[in-house]
Parts: C-alpha cells; sequence; structure tokens
C-alpha cells in the first residue's frame, strides 16, 4: 500500500456535507460524480497526498443507504492506493484477506477498485485502488 | 488540514492486530506506545505520509473500551496534522465547530492534540494534531 488514497465518508445531505468538509478541511470541493453502478453521488477534496470523498446515496439500494440506516453518517471507507490491484489481490488471498471484488471494477475518479470484507480486516471496510491509465 | 496525519483503529487484541495490519499494508510495525492519560497502548504503522495507529484499551475506563463496547472495532477517528493548532482550534469554533479540548493536550506520537465533536463534523470524529518542537 503506498499511500491513503482516500477516505470514504457517508454524508445525508451532500450540499451541506461539501459546505461542512469546505469549512472543516479548509479547501474547496474539486470534483462532484456520481457512480451510477454503485447509486452514489460523490464529492472530492485533496488534504495532502489524499482525498476526502463524500458519498450520498441516490437511491434506496445503494449500499450506503443501507449503511446510513445501520450506521448513521460518518466514516465509511478507507481507500489505500496500489500500484498493481491484481498482484495485491493475489498477496492478501494468500494471507486469508477475504475480497468482497476478487475482480478489479470501475470505480470513482478514474481508477480500478476492489474491496475487502471488513470481518477479515478487523472491522475496518478497505478499498484497494490503482490509477487507470490514459 | 495539510495532511492526515494518521487514522486512528479500535482493536480488541492488540498483538493479533499488529500481525493483521502488517499482513494488510505490508509493513512492520514501527512503534508501540502507551499513553496513561488515555488509558490506551497504541502500535503505528507508516503508508506514504499518514500513519495507521492501532488503539487497545487499557482498562474499563478507557474511551477506547466504551468505544468497543458501543460500537465494535474499526474506524475510531481520523487525525489531521495542522501547523498551527491554536490557531487552527479559533478558526473552527468561528465556523461554529465544537471542540473537545478548546486547549490542546499532550498526546502520543509526540504531539499537541485537540479533537473535535463528531455531532459538528457530520458523525466523523476528527482530531487535530501538531508536532511539538524540540
Amino acid at each position: 500500500m503506498r499511500k491513503i488514497e482516500h477516505l470514504g465518508i457517508a454524508v445525508t445531505d451532500m450540499k451541506a456535507s461539501i459546505k461542512l468538509y469546505e469549512d472543516l478541511l479548509g479547501v474547496p470541493c474539486y470534483k462532484e460524480e456520481g457512480v451510477l453502478s454503485e447509486h452514489v453521488k460523490t464529492a472530492f477534496f485533496a488534504v495532502g497526498e489524499s482525498k476526502i470523498e463524500l458519498l450520498e446515496a441516490t437511491d434506496e439500494d445503494s449500499p450506503i443507504a443501507k449503511f446510513l440506516a445501520k450506521k448513521g453518517a460518518g466514516f465509511h471507507h478507507v481507500a489505500f492506493d496500489v500500484e498493481d490491484i491484481e498482484a495485491e489481490i493475489v498477496r492478501l488471498k494468500k494471507l486469508d484477506f477475504v475480497l468482497i471484488h476478487e475482480t478489479p471494477k470501475d470505480g470513482a475518479d478514474n481508477k480500478l477498485i476492489a474491496f475487502l470484507h471488513p470481518k477479515s480486516s478487523g472491522g475496518l471496510l478497505v478499498e484497494l485502488c490503482q490509477e487507470k491509465e490514459g
């Protein structure tokens, strides 16, 4: 894992949350992006080499809607930047980590992503992400 | 906020968790340190410019024991590195953020720290930290 690529934060009201995180972090939101396959809207802030990614559900089928109903707003996941996501998946499976996605899929922000199951990573929801080429 | 200084992760079994996070991150734990005033043991890992800090309660009065009883193991807080923690506290109070510590206190890893109340920061427990001089 080369760096913390981003922290994913579940929010209930994107507009109010963008204002809150702009105030908190002292930097503007630099990008808003929908991820249709995940039923989420996202908004990004830069902090050093990492990002904060706000996540709002677009409908009741969104994993974020289910998370909010169960745990409320706040931390959702941490994403680590990796050089070769397929090699990292192989390495982690050998160490008995359980992958939610055994094959990388497209994520927000021009990334290939895969999530680990939090039951195998100490209750922490972990995302691997690799910047797509080109 | 200049960077994510660390993520604080609550754990129930420090020895097993150090092994798990060494496997996950692919780097060794570089420091273990007790913080008597907070009733916690900590262990640190480096990931890019940030750290992962594991937190284990040393007794039932520890804030980590209370957190684990309520929410279980996993993400506890995010700490942002600031240049001048007193100026940052003044800035955030003016923006209606609520500080748990209005005066900085000593934390682990040679830092001055102050926590924001998660009710004023969208459910996210946020720590400010400034490296102590000398």
